[in-house]
């Protein structure tokens, strides 16, 4: 049997979450919306096994096409995303430094990010749209300093994000990368979450990002510089963690900006990022339309 | 007659808000909570003044003695902050560049704040907690590229920021901030919200840091190299403001890391940041207890 897919979802206006089976979308927040209004919720109480289990023989209560995905926590209280976390990534920067003793992180708001089969915005302030695909993990126990050793256990479920930048404003300023990574919708997270159960799900599996079916990054996670374990590990030393928070994990080498010429996403491309036992994050690219 | 002050507060273990005055606070939260639960929801219908009008004749419910301040929008959708905002911060930086052509911003967790009269937490991972005394606009009325001219009118309130850093985690990776900018619990916010009206209440005025009494950071708002206007501006180029959004907008030089040798916060210190027609923003300092 296939892992459960949690989503969360717009349908008629009105915002929801639920499974995505086969028949189409078995809609839980009709069922238990008053209880917990979003999936975050759903995860603070532990409550997404049983969910999926209590669901298992419910029908579908609509098509797939009758929704447009949204991103899977709509408010989480943190997306922390880690930056350079693959070995030639490091190497791309060119600056003659090893491979960093921390891992370099930024924190993006929701609002910078669509759902699934969503077009990522190119703002009329930049051509330079860039993709990164990443695995997303999504935090069910909260806690401070947690050890390396206890760290996959904080873990509910999986995700992937494409965490599109505007290349040019990342380096903006005179520090840090905040603009660049935070123009609204800009990025994707998605399509669904895949509840976490025990380690052969993130150790070694391939991430690859395809823009028109052509093959742009492509790595397994057992080559990260930054492990699942240690990046729980040092976030957790500084800010106390939460269920529902989101740690964005860092993407392959082979982003657009590392071309020569470098080469942008523009209106019309198709863009995926794929991870074994997660899915297929599939985002299209429009121009922002002037309200 | 004296502004309002809107505060944010824990009495008995339970969270309201409401307006400090001579006699003690009036609790606006057990009359409006169902209506808005926060801060954020009063300024997001605009009610800040409305509010302050009819509860001007209400006495107080309790003194200032029963309550702990909290900061005074428990959860804001974002907390921007402006690093390097005035002249000779730049130059402390002994790079060489001019002055930047756009701000640099980072972001901040809710969670990394504490409110005024508490202690900011020195954590077991660093003796180097540093000041940064900031003035603090709340946003209310969102929008997307706001122009300069109309940005002030964007604002709902000001509020002052001990913007605490942990300096050597500012630098522990190869780029960005955000660790030695998140620490739980190493800032603070507040007092309290004063409405803004006009310009005059944040043109030109006086912004100071003091430290054992002794003034460690001095400069005028007329000095900033990033206008609030222009802050407004730029910040909303790449994302959408939303009422209650807090944007932190620089501190002056002088933070305890330019002395040589640099100078930390330890226990038993009192920060105070002071801005004309705000208030004071005071906080003790206190190792953290192992949970």
């Amino acid at each position: 049997m296939s892992r459960p897919k949690f989503l969360s979802f717009t349908q008629k206006n009105r915002k929801g979450y639920g499974l995505l089976t086969e028949e189409g979308v078995v809609d839980l927040s009709a069922r238990y919306g008053a209880r917990w209004p979003t999936l975050r919720e759903v995860i603070e109480e532990g409550s997404l096994f049983r969910l999926a289990a209590e669901s298992a023989s419910l029908s579908s209560d609509f098509p797939a096409e009758d929704i447009r995905f949204e991103i899977p926590i709509p408010s989480p209280e943190k997306i922390i995303c880690v930056g350079v976390n693959f070995p030639d990534r490091n190497e791309e920067y060119k600056d003659g430094q090893a491979a960093p003793a921390n891992p370099s992180l930024f924190i993006r708001f929701p609002r910078s990010f669509t759902g699934h089969n969503e077009p990522l915005i190119r703002p009329p302030e930049s051509a330079q749209l860039d993709y990164e695909g990443e695995i997303v993990i999504v935090i069910g126990k909260g806690g401070r300093r947690i050890a390396e050793a206890d760290a996959l256990g904080h873990i509910a479920a999986l995700s992937l994000c494409n965490e599109g930048t505007i290349r040019d404003w990342v380096r903006h300023a005179k520090f840090n990368v905040t603009q660049g990574k935070n123009f609204d919708r800009t990025g994707s997270i998605g399509p669904w979450l895949v509840p976490y159960t025990d380690e052969a799900q993130l150790a070694d599996i391939n991430l690859e990002t395809r823009v028109n079916g052509e093959v742009r990054q492509r790595d397994r996670t057992s080559r990260m510089i930054f492990s699942f374990r240690k990046i729980i590990n040092y976030i957790s030393t500084f800010t106390t963690l939460v269920p529902g928070d989101v740690i964005v994990t860092g993407t392959p080498t082979g982003a657009g900006a590392r071309f020569d010429p470098p080469t942008w996403l523009k209106p019309g491309d198709i863009v995926e990022v794929e991870a074994d036992g997660i899915g297929i994050l599939r985002n299209t690219i429009a121009d922002e339309v002037s309200a």
